[in-house]
């Protein structure tokens, strides 16, 4: 049964926990996000590889947290890093929706603060997928200075190695209004992964983990710098971690890599493909329903 | 005026407050390690480059926290990694004291706890100086998780982006016992570095510095995967970053790196020499001294 814990977001957006499922494409379909909101959190749908990155909608619980007070609009339009989302901004604005920047830098909060970003999400290296450099522990806290200097109605969420009520405290402490967690939705019974990487996940310590951009060229994604992609450290990433630049400058062997990472993912084989997970790994020993760890 | 929190590391130490200074080679003198405990925390003395990196002395606060009943001993002999703590441990178990090991990885840890480690710090890649890729968020309560589980009296600090009392609350809410804090001591008046280049890293961004080997080889000290160093990045590391393994190969070379790096540091260039601070530095606005900070 889900518990309470009121904050700046819960009142916002009408939840019952400050928890914010990951709009991981793929990962998180409609029945992820949906199962988020009935559990008293706000579920996002990960919309894959569009010109707005991760565009998706969130239908927030129809039960309101208590102290809110109010009802959440049944949809809002979320919006992810790393577009400047200043031309994107007004549209969103217009349309009363909220808009969500996940941010990996300061100069990337500035930007987002520009366009009126009504919730920033501080996403430390740690997270699994795409990221960056920043630890979440100091940015965190850097971040909710800069916010309660320059833009104090704009909320902060804290992502990137946070998985459990551990976490979720801790971020309250940093300054968040609540988390967006990855990895624990990931590895639960209504995402859309394999059960296979979820086992392969969920048996590692978040030390075998790393950021790196092999997947990113076995799926023909030009991700600009600074960002990478943390996944397990598997025999795929091994044998091509040193020969990225190379295969990203040779179709051969970008096929080849290609070839090796999509079949494993077809079929289910964690070790060679992608197992985009973060290094919460580590805290995340089952695979439960959402209803269960809400 | 120092506050009082109790934790099972002030129980154990004689503290007021669990907060520990980190034993930073030349940066942690006497002075420093004598003003934090004064203060009421514990004060590491860095011990600089010997084969037991950065041995040193702690004198506990003369007056004990609240709740701990017990005086401190008034010195305890403490030890670092990346040297396997096992050679060492015997000999200062049997001297009665305190064997304190700063850990990377979840293989550290466990080395750790088969050499009877009295205190672990769990230290993340958000930290200055020599470390790591984990980040400090799902580090330490992986670490929390390990020593419940199979050493519950090993005592656990937490140490990498924290400079500060969220981060020690923080740090707290993961399963900390306490804190070990560098860049906060390091800009402080009570440490061993030049005040110009401690204004360069209170004037920066955590966004703006990084993980690189360019201190190491320029100083010519070899230290072994995955061990790296966190440092502004300024001009010296700009320059050298892509060419740091030609350097280590390149006696010449080196050389090149060495004289300008030396040159910086002994003039106080903060854009020339390495600033060895973390991405706390972005929580770090001033230069107290000790006294007043804690």
């Amino acid at each position: 049964m889900a518990r309470c814990i009121s904050t700046r977001i819960t009142e916002r957006f009408g939840l019952k926990v400050p928890v914010v499922s990951a709009p991981m494409a793929g990962a998180a379909p409609g029945r992820l996000a949906a199962a988020v909101c009935k559990a008293g959190g706000l579920g996002l749908i990960g919309a894959g590889w569009r010109r707005l990155y991760h565009l998706g909608l969130g239908e927030a619980s129809r039960a309101p947290g208590p102290g809110s007070g109010q009802e959440a609009k049944s949809s809002d339009a979320f919006f992810w890093r790393p577009c400047d989302p200043a031309p994107f901004a007004p549209a969103i604005h217009a349309a009363g929706a909220q808009l969500i920047c996940q941010c990996q830098t300061i100069a990337h909060v500035r930007q987002a603060v520009e366009s009126r970003a009504d919730v920033i999400v501080a996403q430390g290296s740690e997270a699994g997928g795409h990221g960056a450099a920043r630890g979440t522990m100091s940015f965190v806290a850097e971040v909710a200075d800069l916010l309660g200097a320059e833009s104090p109605n704009t909320l902060l969420l804290a992502a990137g190695g946070i998985a459990d009520g551990r976490g979720l405290a801790a971020a309250l402490m940093l300054g968040a209004d609540g988390v967006l967690m990855g990895s624990r939705f990931w590895a639960s019974e209504e995402a859309g992964v394999n059960p296979a990487l979820q086992d392969a996940a969920i048996a590692a310590s978040g030390d075998a983990t790393v950021r790196t951009s092999v997947p990113d060229v076995a799926r023909g994604k030009d991700w600009p710098k600074p960002f990478n992609i943390r996944v397990l450290d598997n025999s795929v990433i091994r044998d091509w971690l040193d020969k990225v630049e190379a295969a990203r400058a040779d179709p051969v062997l970008c096929q080849q890599l290609a070839e090796r990472y999509r079949t494993a993912a077809a079929i289910g084989d964690p070790d060679n493909t992608g197992v985009v997970v973060g290094e919460a790994c580590g805290l995340i020993h089952d695979r439960p329903s959402v209803q269960a760890e809400l």
